[in-house]
């Protein structure tokens, strides 16, 4: 049983200028906390969410059975990052679909619901929206940012947007950028969105529909990319479903029949996202991705965008990861290591690919736990 | 300029039995023949196809350009399988749509259009045309058999179902059966066509519509999982179009446009591809791959399933072939290895992924080329 949160709102009436040139004004946040934020401020620990996740990255919802955050594995009284010593923070990014502006949400000024008229996010314009709010919750600076895989380009963000506001970068799973494959992998999921009937140019709110196939389509790809080739073959393999193996003796020779496991399983992870997922929030964010790239203002050079941080870093890779390799990782400490950063790297052997980041793990649980507990300033 | 070939159509009276328990009778298959069968009939080498391809496995059409063979580098005078030596065969395979019987083409007993209702092909079933093909050309045995990709399955079937009719099979980034990954790829792409509204169960032709989006999602998948990730960042990388780069001094910050030049290429491929490929053959091709698994009934046992082939084998697989890795391919060489064939097998170092299996590669053409030449009772 873990201890309960309970979500809050923030609202913010000034405009926020996005990279794009157009701004957003009048949107709210969504966020949770746990812990207690020490009497110097100074024990703030902000999480940062990944396509699918939220701010509920901790604790349970009172009455809610199996209501357990995301990454509550990691985050908790006595877990890597303790919440008897740290305030750890949550934020439900701008665009996504779980309680902060997006899509779904009106116009302020036109009633209207946004739909594909939202305005295009970046990981920089969320980074900024996030500072806002920790203005608002009095904290000049962070003891630590931590994210994985698209959190962790907030969090590597963070530390060039606001170096003074970060003492410590947690870099999980991630890429200083998107390489052409995983830009492919997005493309074909938003493809298949925006032609499935239902889409309606990003306006499928007016016509009571729900581009459900699109997101179906592209969460079996999301799916594929985030587990590896051996944790798949472990798990299901080529098995055959029950129904397969107690009616007949061999296939049942169909083109459009579930037969394998893995197929029962990806359709099955498919139609749950399309539950509830927004269609436009999964353009937005996969854009998002896409366009991340702190080097491109400095022709490509990796080490001259990064001179700009002066936290201190972790960063943590896992072998199997095939859409955000260690290789990816090992950029960033060189380049990092370059400017002559303080960076603690770990690549952990791990058989579960770029889901690992979500899973337990006992070294890499135990790197995060040692990593915390160095960190100064904390309450204790 | 290369050779003319002109493609040629054999009718099938009798009924074939399929693995379903189905069976096929009044079909046609269309093949294509270049260089000579000698006198004693004994040097004709038989090429299978992969998903896409067909009969056309060499040589141009007359009066048409640009209408080269898919294995037009392999195949033909003077090349790595030397038409000047031996008689080559291509077979367009029953359920494809290049001008063998498929689901586009009428039942002849009701006159109503198959669709949906082609009855399902597995390798075994292709192979077994095959072999009635040859039969009908008075091929008793051939020199060779020779495919990549799922055309490497057929070769391999073929050492299983008539060992005594073939003296060598060619395996080029091949594998013994599907993994879970690549069952996934297959079903994406499949509930994509499946999903699109104008599938209509199979049964489009009926109501003079494509399921053209769905088409195009199968197509940019399968795409993503040909090339490696490595020539994906050396042919695109994070490169814009040209387009977005003129009009704008960063991104469009859209969620919709093609920005990258990877989406423009895949975009590109997407619609090449739905305007002339059928939906129903796509499944039924996938789904040929997913079954195929001859070591299934030997309790998943490779050896055992192996031991029946008698001929010789060249294995060939490339390095950064992430869909049938050259792991796959040494599966199949130590099972020969057990069984005490004569094996030869290659691994190439090559970036282009699983594409490279028709590329020029000059070790790989050198390996068949020597290969070949090495085949006996060939016409010199």
């Amino acid at each position: 049983m873990s201890f309960i949160v309970t979500p809050q709102t923030m609202h913010f009436d000034a405009p926020l200028p996005l990279q794009s040139g157009a701004s957003i004004q009048d949107y709210q946040l969504v966020y949770e906390t746990c812990g207690t934020l020490n009497a110097a401020r100074d024990n703030a620990v902000l999480i940062c969410h990944a396509l699918n996740a939220s701010h509920h990255v901790a604790g349970m919802y009172a009455d809610q059975d199996k209501s357990e955050g995301w990454w509550d594995n990691m985050i908790g009284p006595g877990k890597p990052v303790d919440t008897n010593r740290f305030f750890v923070i949550g934020v439900n990014n701008l665009g996504s679909c779980f309680g902060s502006t997006g899509p779904m949400d009106r116009h302020p000024a036109t009633g209207e619901v946004y739909g594909a008229d939202f305005p295009v996010m970046t990981v920089e314009d969320w980074v900024a929206a996030q500072a806002r709010l920790m203005d608002a919750l009095g904290i000049e600076q962070l003891a630590a940012v931590m994210g994985g895989s698209l959190g962790g380009m907030q969090a590597l963000s963070w530390a060039l947007q606001y170096p003074s506001r970060v003492r410590h970068a947690v870099v999980v799973a991630s890429a200083p950028n998107l390489t052409a494959e995983n830009i492919a992998f997005n493309e074909v999921a938003r493809r298949a969105i925006v032609t499935d009937p239902d889409f309606h140019a990003g306006h499928f709110y007016r016509h009571g529909v729900v581009p459900k196939r699109g997101l179906r389509i592209a969460r079996m790809i999301g799916h594929i990319t985030y587990l590896s080739d051996d944790v798949m073959n472990e798990k299901f393999g080529r098995e055959l479903r029950q129904a397969v193996t107690q009616h007949t003796s061999g296939y049942k020779y169909s083109t459009q029949d579930v037969e394998f496991q893995i197929e029962s399983y990806l359709r099955h992870q498919g139609d749950k996202f399309s539950d509830y997922f927004d269609a436009n929030t999964y353009l937005l964010i996969t854009r998002a991705l896409d366009y991340f790239d702190p080097a491109r203002t400095f022709g490509g050079d990796l080490t001259q965008a990064l001179a700009r941080a002066t936290c201190k870093f972790l960063l943590v890779s896992f072998t199997t990861d095939w859409r955000f390799s260690p290789a990816r990782s090992r950029e960033m400490v060189k380049a990092l290591l370059d400017n002559r950063r303080d960076v603690s790297y770990a690549e952990i052997d791990a058989p579960h690919g770029h889901d690992a980041f979500l899973l337990d793990d006992a070294r890499y649980m135990g790197v995060v736990r040692s990593y915390f507990q160095s960190i100064e300033g904390a309450a204790t």
